[in-house]
């Protein structure tokens, strides 16, 4: 059905390219989508891919290039000069062309911009560059099919005739008044079935969902999820058309936050791809894992003031794996539960107090229950004087790890910082110092002994 | 620009509701999407849900239903009966029907199916009510316009017209032979260019992908997100057009798994909300915390096993936070990044055994690291004798928990277990243990005194 890459497929492709025979490359190409060619592009080397991206239709790399990872392709750019680049960059979707631009130095920029043949493409480009790339004008395209509220259907079939080869998806076209203030859309289904001499005027659909530029782009996420959009248009404050953002962005979007999301729980400290060389991956690690490390330094700082304790009654060390993880875990899931009602905006906000009181009374069944199951446990291995200390010591740690995992993330995410750090191991980390310190007080308030 | 639900509106709604207004309600719901009354829905009790549901007409009632998360709407259509249910279903999109029929009980699907109006639509659903949810057919749906290919694009026309009012979003119209083989398709664009006596068969583009309908539903996202799609068809092994995948429906299994991985990692057994009662949040977190003590238990057995050497040098207690945690951490990041590598199948796919090596080096550096950091801390607390101990018990944990974090998933995957629980609690907890039993043995063979 779809390209599946194989180790043969690709030897044949790079025995080509080492042989330089243009004739064979092209004709294997021709069979593949854009989409297939960027995965082939992964497997081979800069000097390669340079090679292969050459033989290509300009359309046909442009798409490539669009598609690329910006770290490959920022190596694969750095192989071309200005001049190579400009026909690529003149027929690419603006929002694309907006991404590469900004991956490169300011001089190569502006000399593409200058070079390019499409004048219309360049001032697309030169307006995008205003935007911050997390707000909804740094997703929109400047392609899109518009037209005046006065003309009729045939001038907006011949409106879509003109813009057929720029404009690739269109869902509907976009109407503005004579000032390019946007009034409505006309779905292309509509445009199909209406009589040829309908004005706009008495067709168009006013109900219409549009965000403004300045949105941040997960907003623009969920207002397209919310309501089953294929595209939405992006207005200025005064209401003007300026430009539209189309879902398959946004597909990648959502897929980018989540695994950002994802990256972040699991304490990688930047983006990285499994099959990264040793040393980023090394670099990507070693921040959480420096920073875990310290923290639990600073545990053994707090077990180290108790050696007299240890000292008396050993068994006490036992239980500190059990305070260290129940006070990890519980702050895991208490922060992502948080997360995921901040994510969802749908209905109303519950108040934090609310959320405080409730999640804290969840503590106090759970804490009840891991403290019972590690009580118990002290008879097992004879030492039941300890029951009552560690109990109290696991639902205090769950209450400690609950407050923690519901207040942090509020904080962050108030302040403006993604509050998916909540989750990491920096946290866990200090539920585990907190949890460590709250253990051994309780010994000492409660063993007569120490 | 879209609607924002307020507590005053929301207490508005409550009154009109209470007063049995259904003039007032009714105009202020046609002011509104469908999704945004499911919000409101969301806000009232199950009553006052039904009342506000049944003042709406069919099409709206039918799509707010579809949209409405499967636990509020199990208890919403508990107060409905089949008769009432039936119009609902008649006028929805045939993949949201089967969705909503698959939640009620085998008579009550019968029934309804039964009182469906249109009997095209119960046929439909009795066609897609055979495929699992997780694979292609099951998230198709029936309703998408298709052409022979030996007609016309004046035919195609009529045929869009006709179904104008079933199909709600055209992109484009499948082309098919006389035995509803799938040939290719005709983007909608093409349609309103294309002169009217124009055959099908010579402006249709044969180059198609399509999934069949076993298709897994990830494979399913990840071809309709690597190539672009708006919409895939599903056919069957003959290759005949059954159904239409969009794309608003992969959005929704995107999130809905990237939710879930989160979910997973964090160690919450099932879904649930942060508003969700005390109790169903309780069970939710439960069963991972009651895995992660006992794991913390056997920790504690094994360091209850050394209670004579931790006699002896109390101070070796101090770095079992450090040797748990650091374990924990390196399992979820490695795991994490396998992961990752695993969802993305655009390139070739790594050899284990090469994985496992670039892992093991990465692990050495960072083992090396916190070793030392973590030995240097011994020469702080006046313990310089414990160095050889706790850097080459940090060095075996890193590489250990680095081994177990990249066979794990790789074989969970492979038994066809979603491994993202490689990334959960439960492993963080067995490479708590196994670093803590690696640190007491290797302080008893370095250690002359024990």
């Amino acid at each position: 059905m779809t390209f599946e890459l194989t180790k043969e497929y690709l030897s044949r492709i790079q025995d080509a390219i080492s042989l330089h025979d243009a004739t064979t490359l092209r004709a294997e190409m021709d069979a593949l989508y854009p989409a297939d060619i960027s995965g082939i592009l992964y497997e081979l080397d800069t000097e390669q891919a340079r090679y292969l991206l050459t033989l290509l239709d300009n359309e046909v790399g442009a798409e490539i290039l669009a598609n690329l990872d910006p770290a490959v392709r920022l190596d694969l750019l750095a192989t071309f000069d200005s001049a190579e680049l400009a026909p690529l960059v003149n027929v690419m979707d603006s929002d694309d062309a907006v991404d590469l631009l900004n991956e490169q130095p300011i001089r190569v920029r502006e000399e593409i911009i200058g070079l390019l043949e499409d004048r219309e493409q360049a001032r697309f480009i030169l307006d995008l560059l205003h935007y911050d790339e997390d707000v909804a004008g740094g997703l929109m395209q400047k392609e899109l099919i518009k037209i005046n509220v006065n003309l009729t259907v045939n001038a907006c079939i011949e409106e879509i005739r003109e813009q057929a080869e720029n404009v690739e998806k269109v869902y509907s076209v976009y109407v503005v008044d004579d000032v390019g203030k946007l009034l409505g859309l006309v779905s292309l289904k509509k445009i199909v079935l209406a009589r040829r001499t309908a004005k706009i005027a008495d067709i168009y659909d006013k109900d219409i969902i549009f965000v403004e530029t300045y949105r941040p782009v997960d907003e623009v996420a969920e207002v397209m999820q919310r309501y089953d959009l294929d595209a939405i248009p992006v207005v200025n404050v005064q209401g003007r058309l300026l430009g539209r953002i189309t879902i398959d962005d946004v597909v990648d979007v959502i897929t980018e936050q989540a695994e950002e999301d994802i990256q972040v729980i699991s304490g990688l400290s930047g983006e990285v791809e499994e099959d990264d060389t040793v040393w980023a991956r090394s670099k990507v690690q070693l921040p959480w894992l420096i920073a875990g490390a310290v923290g639990s330094l600073l545990a053994a700082t707090v077990i180290n003031g108790f050696q007299s304790e240890l000292g008396k009654i050993a068994a006490l060390a036992a239980f500190i794996p059990i305070i260290g993880s129940t006070g990890g875990n519980v702050g895991i899931q208490t922060s992502s539960l948080i997360l995921q009602s901040l994510a969802d905006t749908s209905g109303l906000s519950t108040p934090p107090g609310r959320r405080l009181l409730r999640t804290l009374l969840v503590a106090v069944i759970n804490g009840l229950v891991v403290g019972l199951i590690a009580g118990l446990y002290t008879f097992l291995i004879g030492q039941p004087r300890l029951f009552p200390v560690v109990a109290t010591a696991l639902l205090a740690v769950v209450l400690l790890a609950s407050f923690m995992g519901t207040v942090t993330p509020l904080l962050l995410n108030r302040i403006g910082i993604n509050p998916a750090v909540a989750s990491g191991p920096f946290i866990t980390t200090a539920n585990d110092l907190i949890g460590i310190g709250v253990y051994f007080l309780i010994a000492d308030l409660l063993l007569a002994e120490l």
